[in-house]
């Protein structure tokens, strides 16, 4: 026995299933949202009993009305207010005084109409608490549950869905009509299909935690426009995604383009909302669509097929140009065509006209029926070097494509083990075959392209699903002391960034490899400390009041003696002084010169969804020319740390790839997981730049060449 | 008058407006390609002759057939054979003594089939030439004229497609048979549909001239998966889109994805056929889709509305979540949001609920009808700040969906110098309107994300139509002799590449900057050398037999003296000598050292279709790991060199942004325009390296630093 996940708000189960509803606001003018809400009820059957309730009506369609819901005699499940928004408090207030647990609220013109409806949520915010109440909307569609136990469409959606495993939760209410009448016209069925909006009380956390017990809920699609808290999203989704098997697909909007200019630092820069949101996803296991179409895709993929075991597919067409096109996708989606076995060639060869292609992809010729279809199909299923069957109908004159249509269904159901997925090319004329697909649940894409995009997203998720998540390595002998002196002594005296000397301390703090260092006021405390490091050293000025230490010749590159320590010593001082007279010099940093390695970059950066987020990437000049950087939400195991280095082209270099040496891939990981530690126990930095990290070959280490800390 | 394109193939007019048509083949059975492509004849009502050709029938169809095409007395513009494959050579022959000109070959079974079928197909190429005739095919599906003057669908296509502005061309045959399915059902019009098949005579050049100059074509879209003369293509393509302002549009199949790791440079290894197609492409002003979709999204913006004038658009949508959507999209394929006027923000205001958002995207709210949409698309019209209008819909409760097409039909005819696009979404109740739309010829997209695409498709073309394309400088100054000696003689002496020193020669002849240097075999020469070049230089051996160098300690860097020459000069030879002693010593190459400056990379290569083509890139470790590099067929006009510099995310670095110094820019034009000179006058050269060419600052040139030529 499975546990069930914790249900963040109570109530959820009165609002999906609940014995009696009423409507609060309801009224008999044709053509409004609360007429045809409770005409939505009615007719869909819904099993159990419905109480309009009207300030002015005794009955509406036929149904007898009350004035006030309190006017109710029997217990009351859920309500839904439908009043315009000036008065919705008041209907909540009344739902409270009766007891009600579940509401509704459907009307707009709240938050999002500006100041006035911020204050209006906010008050239904206090009533709900205080009578303890859970509320779905405002600014909703409303629910509808196709359960034929149940039969509610508690919703204005013209039209109720067809039963189904695909759970859709939605924050915009509008997209939902869309989205309804995309899927009905494909005969896409839903379980639960719920509209949010505005979550002053229940959010997509909380229904998502609802869909992942729900037993006739196999798949999870989300339109989310706004994430408040990214980290508990990840974490429930993660958990129905590995202890459920629930794909969990969103469709996030408002990608926005802040102007990265402004930004203090690298990571701050390279970091958009959008590439976090990403990073966080991918890192939950989430699936990410970009449309409403490539969310259905993968939707239905998921929905009616089983997963294929590996990444094999045979191709069917009866034309070439459709077969070159789909082998051109596929390879470009990471699948592989696959090579059939002598069996099958013999059978294909002896059954198929000479002029077909019995090779990968299953060229069945112009003019083929559906017994040369079965053919193809059939031994294709066979084979056990094919992982998934694709099959493809251009509508040539001698086509029979309702009998395809059919033979696609006939067969894919005796090889149930392995997924089958169509594309009928065209449109007017092959409808005819595209519906019987449909609503025999074969997945059919208008585009080959699609069709291949959707099996290398199931074959994806199913790849994921081998691999163990790791819990991230927490570090021990960390000196947390100094490194919260260090900066809430900085923050007390309101400075918003660490220099490198002071950031290098935090960072070694951490357990990360700086360079050996030391700060001198003197020319021989500067020998002093040389001496010690071991030459060549490098020294810098400090100074609060300098930013650019090059621009003042404040830097000496490669000393090589103590000779050259005092002479360093002496024109960095002379050099400042002279360029500029105002500086306070506190004295000069002395460190190891840095040996020839890569340079890469790390970085933590806060994000206002997803908390505290690290970065890792190419360093030196081209880091924000390329961008090739990833983002991770912290902490992270050492797998995850892994798959940041493996995911860049940098890879390539660090791995010893075309003629570079292999370099310390193990020292960076550990980095990665010690800054990882660092952004979540110090909330204090808002961003950190290392750039360079210079790593040196196998085995060898790296180094933190440079580093600054915003706070 | 503008001057007509030159047809290769003449006879063109006889296929494609003929006054009478010989079906060779036909029979009377019903549901086969002979009978379904006669019927197609009959039954679109040809305003031409009909003369059936069939060896055992009196009458087909109630037409009187004949037994051989030269029992016909009449005059026979164009022929049509259907037989089997193993005799269209006869009935060919025939059409050679009937004096026809003009002959389809719709049978397969030709050089697709292999070895056999290649000879057949060669067979038919005789017979054509004996008697001066054009052939189209053969395995096509024939040719469409929708021309209501003559209504011809001489193919096996089930239905004639609606007429229009768009003319169709297409290797594939069966290909065709889903595009006139899906553009049926879109109500989209051609006015040309021609298969051409296995162009064993004709094609896709001499019929894209021919659609160039056909008055009823305004928009050409191609299929291909074969690309024999890349050169004629990109010059008459560029010609049609220049002089006639057609656009042209090609779905390019059969991307083969050639391992790389086998070629001998980088510009072999990084330059695929597919990148090499993607940039004589983009040089010749073709634009290319990726699949059926795409293509015609783009072509019916082509078709049914204006250019835009710049990339300013108004939204209108009666949902926020589409809008948000939509913005998204807009963004990202470089659009920008309109900002309107203050009159128009005041007549909306005015006019529109004060529920509704009156800035852009304008949202006219859930319970808008046609009216709130009257107004919103009037006025963003009208406003001198818009330059298209993008209308989305979502089917509401209260949504008069077939309403609000006809309004944007009428609103758009009443201002139609600027282009609306449309997507009502969803698929069902929606359709109603889209089929509105559709017929009204106005673009419509079920994703708002294609719309924007579409329209940023048709902008970009609008935006390089402004410019004026510039002939390649030739250089005068080029000691062509010198480089033609030495790449014969080293063919004649069976080599297969050039080493450094003898492609520094070549390159040198070309005027591209070469470092000083020279060959020394003895002490005293090479101090001579060095002397008169300069300190510091390098030394490096000269070998047939070393291909690296460095790994036989053949190389000395940074020589700084008349001594250090001496010894670096002894111990090369003894390094050598030690390490390889079979290796025969040419010399020692002499060159100044490297000035520090920003590596690139220029290379050559020529490819099968597209002939000499060049490269310029990020040079150094990253060039094969970030592939930042470009391609060109050559030769390249400075306006060209430039937009490759240009287009490369190495222009950031090159031009001085983000803290680097800028780069001489100027110099590197030079080297790219004398390469592709090269290019194009020594074909003798396979493939060309320069890697690294040092740039240094403006103003103070550039370097060739090494070099390799492949034979």
């Amino acid at each position: 026995m499975t546990t069930r996940f914790k249900i963040h708000k109570k109530n959820l189960k009165k609002f999906i299933y609940p014995e009696s509803v009423a409507i609060i606001g309801a009224n008999n003018v044709k053509g409004t949202v609360p007429h045809d809400i409770l005409l939505n009820i009615l007719n869909t059957g819904f099993n159990g009993k419905i109480f309009p309730v009207s300030p002015g009506e005794k009955f509406i369609a036929e149904v007898k009305a009350y004035k006030y819901v309190v006017d109710i005699a029997d217990p009351i499940d859920l309500a839904i207010i439908v009043f315009p928004s000036s008065v919705c408090h008041l209907a909540l207030e009344q739902c409270g005084q009766k007891g009600i647990k579940a509401v509704i609220i459907i009307s707009a013109g709240f938050k999002e109409v500006g100041e006035a409806g911020l204050e209006r949520e906010k008050k239904l915010k206090e009533i709900a608490e205080k009578y303890d109440m859970s509320v779905i909307g405002p600014n909703c569609l409303g629910i509808i549950n196709t359960d034929p136990g149940l039969n509610l469409n508690a919703s204005f959606a013209r039209k109720m869905p067809e039963e189904g495993n695909i759970g859709f939760l939605s924050q915009s209410g509008a997209l939902c009509t869309a989205v309804l009448d995309y899927a009905r016209a494909k005969h896409i069925g839903f379980s639960k299909f719920i509209s949010f909006g505005n979550k002053v009380d229940i959010n997509e956390i909380d229904l998502l935690c609802y869909l992942g017990d729900d037993e006739k809920t196999k798949i999870i699609l989300i339109y989310l426009e706004e994430i408040r808290d990214g980290r508990a999203l990840m974490k429930t989704a993660s958990d129905i995604i590995s202890k459920r098997g629930k794909p969990i697909l969103i469709l996030k909007a408002g990608r926005t383009k802040a102007g990265a200019s402004a930004a203090a630092s690298h990571t701050g820069s390279l970091a958009g909302s959008d590439e976090i949101c990403d990073a966080a996803f991918e890192q939950a296991g989430i699936i990410r669509c970009d449309n409403i179409e490539e969310m259905f895709n993968n939707a239905i993929a998921f929905a009616y097929q089983p997963l294929p075991e590996n990444n094999r597919i045979a191709i069917i067409t009866n034309a070439g140009g459709p077969g070159v096109l789909t082998t051109d996708a596929a390879i470009d989606e990471g699948l592989e065509l696959a090579g059939f076995s002598e069996e099958t060639i013999k059978i294909l060869k002896k059954n198929l006209p000479t002029t077909a292609n019995i090779r990968n992809p299953i060229d069945v010729v112009g003019d083929a029926r559906d017994d040369r279809y079965n053919i193809a199909m059939s031994n294709a299923f066979k084979d056990d070097n094919v992982d998934g069957v694709f099959v493809i109908l251009t509508p040539q004159s001698m086509t029979d494509i309702d009998l395809i249509a059919h033979e696609v269904v006939k067969v894919s159901g005796q090889y149930n083990n392995k997924p089958v997925y169509t594309s009928f090319m065209g449109e007017a004329d092959v409808s005819v075959g595209i519906d019987i697909l449909q609503r025999n649940k074969i997945p059919h894409y208008s585009l080959p392209e699609n069709m291949c995009k959707s099996f290398a997203c199931v074959y994806n998720f199913k790849k994921r699903s081998n691999h163990k998540a790791v819990e991230p390595k927490v570090f021990a002998e960390i000196d947390k002391i100094m490194a919260h002196t260090v900066l809430d002594e900085a923050i007390k005296t309101g400075r918003s960034y660490l220099p490198e000397e002071e950031s290098v301390r935090i960072i070694e703090s951490y357990g990360l490899p700086v360079l050996e260092n030391g700060v001198a006021n003197s020319k021989e405390q500067a020998v002093h400390i040389a001496d010690k490091i071991g030459y060549p050293v490098v020294m810098k000025v400090i100074s609060d009041d300098i930013v650019h230490k090059f621009d003042v010749k404040g830097v000496v590159l490669n000393i090589k003696s103590a000779k050259e320590v005092q002479e360093a010593y002496t024109s960095i001082r002379e050099n400042v002084e002279h360029l500029r007279h105002d500086a306070r010099i506190k004295g000069i940093f002395i460190t190891k010169m840095i040996p020839a390695g890569e340079e890469v970059i790390l970085g933590i950066k806060r994000d206002p969804s997803f908390g505290p987020v690290i970065m890792f990437g190419l360093g030196g000049i081209f880091v924000e020319i390329f961008k090739d950087v990833c983002f991770r939400v912290a902490p992270v195991s050492k797998q995850v740390a892994s798959s940041m280095i493996q995911q860049l082209k940098t890879y390539q270099i660090l791995s010893g790839k075309r003629g570079n040496p292999p370099r310390d891939i193990e020292a960076i990981l550990d980095c990665i997981m010690r800054l990882s530690q660092m952004a979540v126990e110090c909330p204090q930095i808002q961003e950190l730049d290392i750039n360079p990290l210079i790593v040196l070959d196998e085995n060898k280490g790296c180094f933190v060449a440079d580093a600054k800390i915003m706070l």
